[in-house]
């Protein structure tokens, strides 16, 4: 392994979310850390880039050294200027997370924690986008662990161009951990509903609540993860459906 | 063809944008349309929805009969909340456009003119983005009659579930269109820079700015639009790297 690879970290749940800290003190055992991060929560902003406004960027320093620089801007956005400003070489790899929540089934295409890796497999660098199953009552030592399981073997090993890492981890004591399993992105879907509501003034609005339905397919990454196994999905961002092109071509446009 | 089929127009650009307008005026003439799009501008929002805030909508009337719900939310919000809510039945297909700026290569994975069409395949029904390769002088022309001779192909002959079209039209006279292409997702990419500025008061800022590279292989998107051909790629959101799978599993986690 390189010793001390240069690591960016990155995430969407902004620079002040614990997931983030928890992220660069793990990262900081292996190497030297650059911290650029969303100036706010920003889950769910999907592969955004900031087009029409001028992206500001401030320095953050919190207790135990961790400095960083907040942006304004979607998780995208900081890793493209990261990389293209901020950092004085290229880094090693580039690690977005730990996301509060997994990122799983179809949810990956809406995730700013992904967007953030795939803007670095975009610009060439191997990465990671990494998660952790829960909301609340996290316990942030098991990603920790895996963070630097992965990172290490993607430093050893390198990733193929376009291929990035999607690792999730249940929220459960590291002991509890039954392994790493290779999986695929699943079906499960966020079953929308919206709650229709009146304001004080009398307008409507909406709230969207729903539930997570999860696929019956063993190998994906949200049953891995319920059953206490650390799933790791390797993905691209190459979206044709080769299988429909011949179809297509006989509806003689 | 079904008689008078049930229409979702949405897209990025916002309710009050040339092309939606557009796409309204060509969509009206083949079926009962119904247009949720936002109330501003959202290009480049990916696949983002919103969870944070209450969603609020508002009825729009403009010339011509256009009448519309303007929704303070992403293209993807749209669509849910206007299958989930706004709409009495669901809709035959949906639409997304006229996009104005081609929605090729990589930036497709940015686009919320996609995203609103994936959010439509994802709650299972046919979708379609459609964008005009222009940002000024646009004809619009050519896109109208592209969007009516796709939806038609679609309502005749269906998309397999999880499958959506993305069509981009060059910005030429009708007349000048060699003809449809069948392509897939090319790699050109946005070569991004920041410029560094800044501001009166001292503080910096940044600016993103940068060209789109093209790339070289014939079947792609970009290249059948430079060509002065209509692209039709079919795309879907199943993003895991099939061939990666055995490498990784050989990494021994």
């Amino acid at each position: 392994m390189k010793n001390r690879p240069k690591i960016l970290v990155t995430n969407d749940d902004g620079i002040f979310a614990p997931g983030i800290f928890a992220l660069w003190e793990a990262m900081t055992e292996i190497g030297e850390v650059t911290v650029v991060a969303p100036d706010t929560e920003k889950s769910a902003v999907g592969h955004a880039i900031t087009l029409i406004d001028p992206i500001r960027v401030q320095e953050v320093r919190r207790k135990d050294g961790f400095v960083g620089f907040a942006v304004k801007g979607t998780p995208a956005d900081c890793v493209k200027i990261a990389i293209r400003s901020l950092m004085e070489s290229t880094p090693d790899i580039v690690i977005s997370g730990i996301n509060s929540g997994a990122n799983v089934g179809n949810d990956i295409i809406y995730s700013g924690t992904v967007s953030a890796a795939t803007e670095g497999t975009i610009l060439g660098i191997p990465s990671i986008a990494i998660s952790l199953s829960a909301f609340k009552n996290r316990d942030w030592v098991s990603p920790m662990v895996v963070a630097k399981t992965v990172v290490k073997k993607v430093i050893v090993n390198g990733l193929p161009l376009g291929t990035l890492l999607n690792v999730n981890v249940p929220n459960i004591p590291i002991e509890s951990i039954k392994g790493y399993k290779i999986t695929t992105q699943g079906n499960s879907v966020f079953r929308d509903h919206f709650e229709k509501r009146e304001d004080p003034r009398g307008r409507t609005y909406y709230w969207m609540t729903g539930r997570v339905v999860v696929d019956s397919d063993k190998n994906t990454d949200s049953n891995a993860i319920q059953n206490h196994y650390i799933s790791i999905t390797p993905i691209h961002y190459q979206l044709t459906e080769e299988s429909f092109l011949k179809t297509l071509e006989s509806w003689k446009f």
